[in-house]
């Protein structure tokens, strides 16, 4: 039999899906590591560089040597090498020698500095004049000096960004630790339900969730499953889900807009042998149907069947958890940027039902930023593409006026 | 021989960008068009609903029959049928009948309101009480309410979000057209410069360049093909980027931290026949010596060797170029989010470059957003990993005061 629960606010639904371990991590290449989070620290295994480097195009030249050289009294030194790209000299410089050396060049041993071509004019032969004096370690990065052999180079926890990457392979670390993917099965029920190739008799309708939501899944680096549409049917719902179950780390159902076909999904999911059932109503408009349960760690959401409605709900609650399976603290969607408008027309909402409200934004010419609500009935699916964003009405608020400055999500 | 030109500002460069067409317009699957942009406007081929549909669980009535209904005095009406989902009934509803409807049912012809179930009692056999009168079209949405046949559903140019996906699955539309993703040739070159997988002689360094341009190149939505590493040598360079030409849509070669290889970069590119070298020298710090080149009309990028130059010439220029091609306006990178921030210490700049200074930001538990001028010398690749952001200081303007609010752009 379902164990009814009450009605819970999105936080506690929230919280409830912090029991969830995440999926084990991963060592995979640089190149599929983009935009995954370090599961964790990377040490590095060696200096960088490695070796003295010149950070400008010029002559290598023992530092002391250059000592009170000035415009009028330059020094002269005898040019003895050229570094090229690639190799390190074998000559030793000896005082009085220089070498000239291209930028990114490793320095030959003896020299300990760098005068800019600038600051040289050649003397005749194959000697230079340097006019202006270097210090130790002048136009040089030292070995080590950008990072020490030992030391963290990427901490647990941080997108690994193009930078990341190519630091990453200039110490030679090809792969790296980052949470696996998690699998997700996204499953659309109902009667009613045909897939987009399918012309539908009357009172059918086409699949919007199993495209909606697996596009949610594949932008928060998850991977969908995506199951053919299951109808109203204890008995196919139970096997679609126990094959979800078998090849997702987490299944989502989406389906259920009438009472009678919500009580059956959640009679199917609570047949489950071990199954909890960890949420099964939220204080959220839309969305207040939404289920939540766990069946041996792993993750079932149910989501309304209305496209308007899953879709609201998936950035609620499913994106933040997919993201939090991967490495992300878990937080309460939806993630999108946050930009601060002034509301166009009033909004109006339940007092005991936290509110998510499409707006379109527009801006004027001078910057100022207006959020308008979205006309027309809620259940329309164009008022889901006609929004830029969502306001958030929270529980205990009646709503906001005309003039009022709201943050609104991007989604 | 090379034209030279003179060093140009960043904006002049962006323009000359301009100048390139976009790859023609391709018709993909709803998912691979995630996060791509519309290439064309796409007009609905029917109405959403195709027939007027319940929004609540209830009774299809016919709205006259409930005239007047109320607490004291219901109205009664006779159940003819029940509407399954996926079906419309076959019986007309007469006057004084009722049907029972499911959220999402579609009507049965004769109804034309919907009474919710929470306004009905049973009054014995097959009849209900209905407590509460209903206008026309009320609980339901009409054929063509949300879209009508003939509607434009997305423009030309919006993002295609996981909401456009789904209200196109809605309609039957299972192809949209959007621009080809660019194919990117990415050539790092240099003598000192060996593959991630190598163990460095003496004097060698690893390529950082293939994979952290490669990791732009895809989160921009575009296509890498990373090429092997090519020496500095005028001839295996010339037969590289005549490959990369043949591949990609552009190339990306990076390379040339001395003067002369940059020469041999800028020489190469020239001895194409039919090459028009448009930029040769940028008024930025990091990166005045990128190159851009047009040959039969694929983009020729010249990056910096440098991985941090490189880096930030790509997120200016390269990152904006290729979501242009995929329908973007061209505006100026870096593209991340803006976050205004106050400056924990003192920024000097010169005048004449426009430089881009990487910051770290932190913020304090009241809100507070500071950004920190990142330590290190500029040659340093961990100082791009320690950056969350860079300040970009104008052309004219000789640096920012400690305290100043600044705006850091993520990267």
């Amino acid at each position: 039999m379902p164990e009814f629960l009450h009605v819970i606010s999105s936080d506690e639904f929230i919280q409830r899906t912090s029991r969830f371990a995440r999926p084990s991590p991963e060592h995979v290449s640089l190149d599929a590591a983009l935009q995954r989070l370090a599961a964790a620290d990377t040490i590095s295994p060696e200096d960088l560089p490695e070796w003295a480097r010149s950070t400008v195009d010029g002559y290598a030249v023992r530092a002391e040597d250059t000592f009170g050289a000035s415009d009028s009294i330059p020094c002269f030194l005898e040019i003895t090498a050229a570094v090229e790209m690639g190799t390190i000299p074998d000559a030793v410089l000896s005082p009085g020698q220089a070498a000239q050396i291209p930028t990114g060049g490793f320095l030959p041993r003896g020299a300990d500095a760098v005068v800019m071509v600038e600051y040289t004019n050649h003397a005749g032969g194959s000697s230079i004049e340097v006019s202006r004096p270097v210090t130790v370690g002048a136009n040089v990065l030292e070995k080590g000096e950008d990072v020490k052999s030992g030391e963290t180079v990427v901490r647990a926890g941080r997108v690994l960004r193009a930078q990341e990457l190519g630091l990453l392979a200039a110490l030679g670390i090809d792969r790296v630790p980052v949470y696996r993917k998690p699998r997700v099965a996204v499953i659309s029920t109902g009667d009613e339900i045909v897939s987009v190739g399918k012309r539908p008799r009357p009172g059918q309708i086409r699949d919007a969730n199993s495209h909606s939501i697996s596009a949610l899944v594949t932008s928060s680096g998850a991977a969908p499953i995506v199951f053919d549409i299951v109808p109203d049917n204890a008995k196919m719902l139970r096997e679609s889900l126990e094959r979800g179950l078998e090849l997702g780390d987490l299944v989502v159902l989406s389906g259920g807009s009438s009472v009678g076909v919500r009580d059956l999904m959640v009679d199917v999911v609570s047949s489950l042998a071990g199954v909890e059932l960890l949420a099964h109503g939220v204080a959220i408009r839309p969305g207040k149907p939404t289920m939540l349960a766990e069946w041996k760690g792993k993750a079932i959401f149910g989501l309304p069947g209305h496209p308007v409605s899953a879709l609201i709900v998936a950035q609620v609650f499913l994106v933040p958890f997919l993201r939090y399976l991967q490495g992300c603290n878990l937080e309460k969607g939806p993630l999108g940027q946050r930009t601060k408008a002034e509301l166009a027309s009033s909004i109006h909402s339940i007092i005991g039902l936290e509110e998510f409200i499409r707006v379109g934004l527009t801006k004027t010419a001078k910057g100022a930023c207006f959020a308008h609500p979205v006309f027309g009935k809620s259940g329309m699916l164009s008022t889901m593409v006609k929004a830029d964003g969502l306001v958030v009405v929270p529980m205990n608020v009646e709503g906001f006026a005309r003039g009022d400055t709201v943050e609104v999500v991007g989604w």
